[in-house]
């Protein structure tokens, strides 16, 4: 690393010559491909924007000039040129965030992880800068697989309005997560095939400046780029193509499986571990084929994420029963929710974190209108990834939702029997939230899910457990501790996240003089405190478990169950204090 | 109505001469003036389309041919001539909804409210009829307003895969509720001046065939466009120029303020009845005003609702420091937030129903970053609005947010008490909830809101309410109601929406045996069930008193307050027979 020993700040980027930013580049490749084949992470992405970053550090001067990187996946050679190499050596990996973070760096200014906010968040700071007679660039950096969100779409129209410094720029790899979709990506192509020259362009339709590179892993071409627009007095979009997985064979001849990977073997890209047999979504996978030859009229829709369910193999198998939207979880809600009126049955995929990005069309679109849709929630779970992927936010604003059915499966039986009820059905939608603790199976005998029914497994006395959904084998240990202490307590799989078996409730008080219930998220709007409201009017003690509302970033799980006495030694101990 | 009587239904459309037409567009605008003006109601939308929807009835057959109207706001004629006609007559005018709703006609498919959603749903209804071998066109009409919304857009990316029947039909009143903002419209703007030839064109740019009309209400030229299109085998865009309020002078003279209005005298425009004096909103304006003149450096920011809260004289005061970013709601959280991350203070004005289409940046752009920015929530509250435009959700959802301090202050001292402590302090996001039931007048102490401090009013006995927010004079009813009864309760003012005063709480319970909760809206996710949850490991009762998880349309509130025993006597009953 003869060039990088060297650079500590962009400052130290400047200094270089032609020769020593291309040798930079490969070093700071291997770099990258160091920590991400070691410990998993976003690769292609990566690998596609050193150039263009380095470009960036060596002509504008951040953080003066500022950087604004959509999702900001893409930031590890920003993060080396940064002051932050040291986050890509052994043994200090966990050192530095995966996303851009505003604690870590003078040079980062949001913390993000969700796509399509760039250019609004540079807006802003363009239109607070031009208020308060501020300096500098602002820049934006967005892939155009974040084009498709409705946000980006958003700012890049309020963009067309704004009379400032600002540079949107759209690093075009011609890729989302997976390929894109949506006729806007005909427009890139085109103006790719064209050299930008092409009749009709978003950019341009929305009011923007407009100017191409096609050759976007060229540091001079980039460089001359950048100082061409630097210090420009108007909104420009400089739509720059380049390579996603740039250097490393495995990862441009498999682009979507090097988005972002586990750790794997250098030499080969081969992941180091294998995934497990049997998921939910192999298991969803074999479900719609069996359907599908049962005649069932179903499509899986998702928003740019097919490979987190196994998509992919659907989508080769019934081409026209497969949608991807892009990113674009709104339209995939509205759109899918107005399939299901007329009779097609929609499955749609989401993971918790991004499915909030359609919150009111859940509320308007599907739950108003009642549209038969089937909702898959994945990742709703209390877990130790970063703030900005957490989904233990899940059952604070699903449950929330009138006409919203919302089910916690615990087991493979009962996920298959509320899929064949939900089909069965064509008067409500249904969201199902997949328990994240591996694949369990147990006898189930419910079928009908019309009424919350909450299931009793096992009759105790004194104490209660509501274990929800993926916590529901915890319940069991929780009974197993109380049971060592003398107390039988009554188990019971609740099953309905938000519908409250009142009948069921009520006659539990007639014997028990604590009612504990546990969910795996956040307390604040789930599934306990629905609970604990209904029984205030009872003579009964009610402790509600999951987790606090807060942001975590990597926070491991053990660590986040001590603190929320979600083990069964702490949970047990706190139900016996209260025992009278 | 010498033509108007003979039409029960589409059909009867189909048999008029082109004079009748004519005619029959008269008397369908002095139809929808007659209601507005009685009752109130949007009129420049439905003026502006009362051609447009005879064409379309005239051209298209419906059912099989199906309209999604975005918004449906603008659906009074398409109701008129779809067999309910009699909701425009004295005595009538509450038969039909203001919007579409599929369970008052086989003509309508959504129940809509807000805006954006047309695109989609049609496009879900055009890819479920070509999957089942369905018959028929499928036509979104949406005004130009709504484009700017991320939905839509996101669906006219997809409708540029699509490659089946799709007719949008952007209804081009050259308007949103106010002005339009943004770069499209400046597209829009070229494309009717150049007649639809303009250089750029966004629709065209999404890969969407295209036709311009000019004269969007002229009968013949909109009939002879949609023979020319029925039937299409791929999805066109039809770009409609319209003059909204079209035919009614006062409408076409001030388009904004007859965008929707309240009951108006037909002659003049005037309306009958005058705004009370003081609102929260005026005390907003004078209290911005004040502060601008101590050289804070605030912006207000809202998107495409300034009528409600006052902001059109702002905006002509101090315009560097105003923006409506059109219908976008998303971006104004994540714009505005930037904002502040720069020292600039965002006061960003929603309305709570809308407010819910920024639910992910409100969480990842505002709360993670901790972005002190200010939100201004009106409309929170149990109303007897329609169901898409219920405000009742606003702490279902905003009270689960991390790092969101979500304040109900019950006085317009408490309110600019809040304010000015939000603007010293630089540490967090602050969302107000503004109290809907006037403006009450009552002396202040708290000028600290860092840490949650439950404002003790009156100290009593056995007996302690929490009455938050706009339901605090509520909380004094039932004090009276039961100090009639003998019980002398203790009456307390929370403040806090979402973090509970747990010392205060601990205290209550040593001399009170019910502890009651009372919150202007859905109970479920809210303000009583988070002290419910609290207080359950507690030896006290504890009744939580706020509306039902259901969606209510057009039920009188006095209905409702009696469905959720919101009342003083009926709560003062409950609470005795809970009383030991």
């Amino acid at each position: 690393m003869a060039i990088l020993d060297r650079i500590n700040s962009p400052k130290d980027v400047k200094k270089l010559t032609s020769q020593e930013l291309v040798e930079l580049a490969q070093e700071v490749r291997q770099t990258v491909l160091h920590k991400v084949s070691n410990v998993g992470g976003h690769v292609g992405p990566n690998l596609g924007v050193t150039e263009l970053t380095i470009a960036l550090h060596k002509v504008f001067d951040s953080p003066v000039d500022k950087f604004v990187w959509d999702v900001s996946h893409q930031t590890y050679p920003h993060k080396i040129l940064t002051g932050r190499k040291v986050g890509f050596t052994d043994g200090h990996f966990h050192d530095i965030t995966p996303y851009t973070n505003q604690n870590e760096s003078e040079h980062d200014f949001f913390t993000v992880g969700h796509t399509s906010t760039s250019i609004a968040n540079a807006l802003g700071l363009a239109k607070a800068r031009d208020l308060t007679n501020g300096k500098g660039d602002r820049i934006a950096i967005i892939g155009d697989g974040s084009l498709s969100g409705g946000l980006a779409m958003e700012a890049l129209n309020n963009a067309g309005d704004f009379d400032g410094n600002l540079i949107i720029i759209v690093n075009d790899n011609q890729m989302s997560i997976a390929e894109n979709h949506g006729g806007l990506y005909r427009n890139l192509a085109e103006l790719r095939a064209t050299k930008g020259q092409a009749e009709n362009n978003l950019f341009k339709s929305f009011g923007l400046d407009y100017k191409y590179l096609e050759e976007g892993n060229d540091l001079e071409a980039l460089i001359a780029l950048f100082e061409e627009v630097k210090g420009i007095d108007h909104p420009i979009v400089l739509h720059i193509h380049t390579e996603k997985g740039r250097g490393y064979l495995p990862a441009t001849e498999n682009k979507e499986a090097f988005h972002w990977r586990g750790a794997f073997e250098l030499e080969t890209g081969a992941l180091k571990a294998t995934p497990a047999g049997k998921s939910y979504t192999s298991i969803m996978l074999d479900y719609m084929d069996q359907k599908l030859s049962e005649g069932i009229p179903l499509v899986a829709i998702n928003a740019a994420i097919p490979g987190i369910f196994g998509l992919k193999q659907f989508a080769a198998k019934y081409p026209e029963r497969y949608i991807d939207a892009g990113i674009a979880e709104q339209f995939t809600i509205t759109f899918g929710g107005a399939m299901a009126t007329e009779g097609v049955r929609p499955i749609i995929f989401h993971n918790s974190t991004f499915l909030q990005r359609a919150y009111d069309q859940l509320w308007h679109d599907i739950a108003i209108n009642k549209e038969p849709a089937i909702i898959i929630v994945k990742g709703g779970v209390i877990s130790g990834s970063d703030e900005t992927h957490q989904g233990s936010s899940a059952m604070t604003w699903i449950s929330n939702i009138p006409n919203l059915k919302y089910l916690a499966p615990t087991s493979q039986e009962e996920f298959t029997a509320i899929l064949d009820w939900a089909l069965a059905q064509h008067e409500e939608p249904v969201v199902i939230q997949l328990p994240e603790h591996g694949v369990e199976s147990r006898t189930t005998v419910l079928t009908d899910f019309s009424e919350s029914t909450y299931q009793l497994e096992k009759a105790g006395e004194k104490v209660a457990l509501l274990a929800l959904g993926g916590l529901y084998s915890h319940g069991e240990k929780v009974a197993a501790e109380l049971a060592e202490k003398g107390i039988h307590p009554t188990l019971v799989n609740p099953l309905f996240i938000n519908d409250l078996d009142e009948d069921f409730l009520d006659k539990l008080t007639e014997n028990h003089e604590v009612i504990v219930t546990l969910e795996d998220g956040i307390l604040d709007g789930g599934f306990g405190q629905k609970v604990a409201s209904f029984l205030g009017k009872y003579d009964v003690k009610v402790l509600n478990y999951g987790a606090k509302r807060e942001f975590n970033d990597s926070v491991p799980v053990s660590e986040l169950y001590d603190r929320y006495h979600l083990t069964p030694e702490l949970m047990a101990a706190d139900i016996l204090k209260l025992l009278k």
